[in-house]
């Protein structure tokens, strides 16, 4: 038995023809075919500012992080999609985390002694998809960077916010990619959105 | 004999009253009653906009980012200051990191197989030194996070510019630090920098 669920697909890429943008409609169609409600954000075509100010951390005002923050309230799965540049998520990405993952929404700190809070998750979502492309060939970027996004993704961010099952697949190296191995990983991408979410 | 540099100090924190100021303060302070020549950014008083437009990938023509450039180019010794949040710098650093470190730069690319081309390191400067802050207790951050930020930080992205010797600090947790304790703090930031550029 299918449950649909709501899903929040987030993309951060500049270029509209981008291989990013080719798994975010692949996540997006997949999903829809399956009955699932998606809200999908393409963070640089709607301008997303990724600085989060200081007030903000008082108070929200912001209309756009407000419906941005009710959504991932009320999502049941998430789907994250971005390149990794100089081992981080393009900056619009890192942004989306530090103004959208807000305390009361994403987390609340759980005093375990005086003065010292750690965080519980507060998402009712459970599962994530994180889909990454790099240029840099798997094994330099484990060796190098020790992939470092995989875990920052799984265990600083999502885990900590309650979303427990995260898949998460690296695309690379894009540059020397063929138009077959493109068409073999956009496959791969729809059968790892449909298994996450069936 | 101490050697006269030209040292840029590159600050992200939203809060003028954040210890990540204090340490810029302390750093731009110690080196320049060394002598050296500090050219200091606060990302957040400046506005620096992180977000890497797809145009400026082929062409730069913002001014604000060209200084900075030409900034990083002539500069013999970086440091950089930021909190950890999410395990990741905060969007203004990551973005300053997107938009400055530019191929032909920062560094450039050497074919080594057709149509494969790796990273060289362009800058001249050959020291930095990266302080963070966080609330997390450092064996936390080792244990949940694998504190990615200094690997992330030395290899993935100074150590591919050419800055071959970085020297990274993180102070934490600081939500329950004592006056006292961020007091030493500063004083070890100080003997870091003047230790590093002297």
């Amino acid at each position: 038995m299918l449950i649909f669920m709501n899903i929040l697909v987030i993309l951060g890429h500049p270029n509209l023809c981008s291989f990013n943008h080719a798994i975010a409609k692949t996540a997006v169609d997949n999903l829809t075919e399956m009955g699932h409600s998606v809200i999908f954000h393409d963070l640089y075509a709607e301008k997303f500012d990724p600085t989060l100010p200081l007030s903000e951390l008082q108070t929200l005002t912001d209309p756009q992080i407000r419906l941005h923050t009710e959504e991932l309230a009320n999502t049941d799965g998430l789907v994250i999609i971005h390149p990794i540049w100089w081992g981080l998520p393009p900056a619009v990405i890192a942004g989306w985390v530090d103004r959208v993952f807000r305390v009361g929404v994403a987390y609340r700190f759980q005093e375990v002694a005086p003065g010292v809070g750690v965080p519980v998750g507060l998402l009712k979502a459970k599962k994530a998809v994180v889909f990454n492309t790099s240029n840099t060939p798997q094994d330099q970027e484990e060796l190098r960077c020790k992939d470092a996004m995989g875990n920052l993704w799984k265990v600083c961010m999502l885990d900590t916010v309650g979303v427990k099952e995260t898949e998460r697949k690296l695309f690379s190296p894009m540059m020397v990619s063929t138009q077959q191995q493109r068409e073999g990983w956009l496959k791969e991408a729809a059968e790892i959105v449909k298994k996450q979410f069936s």
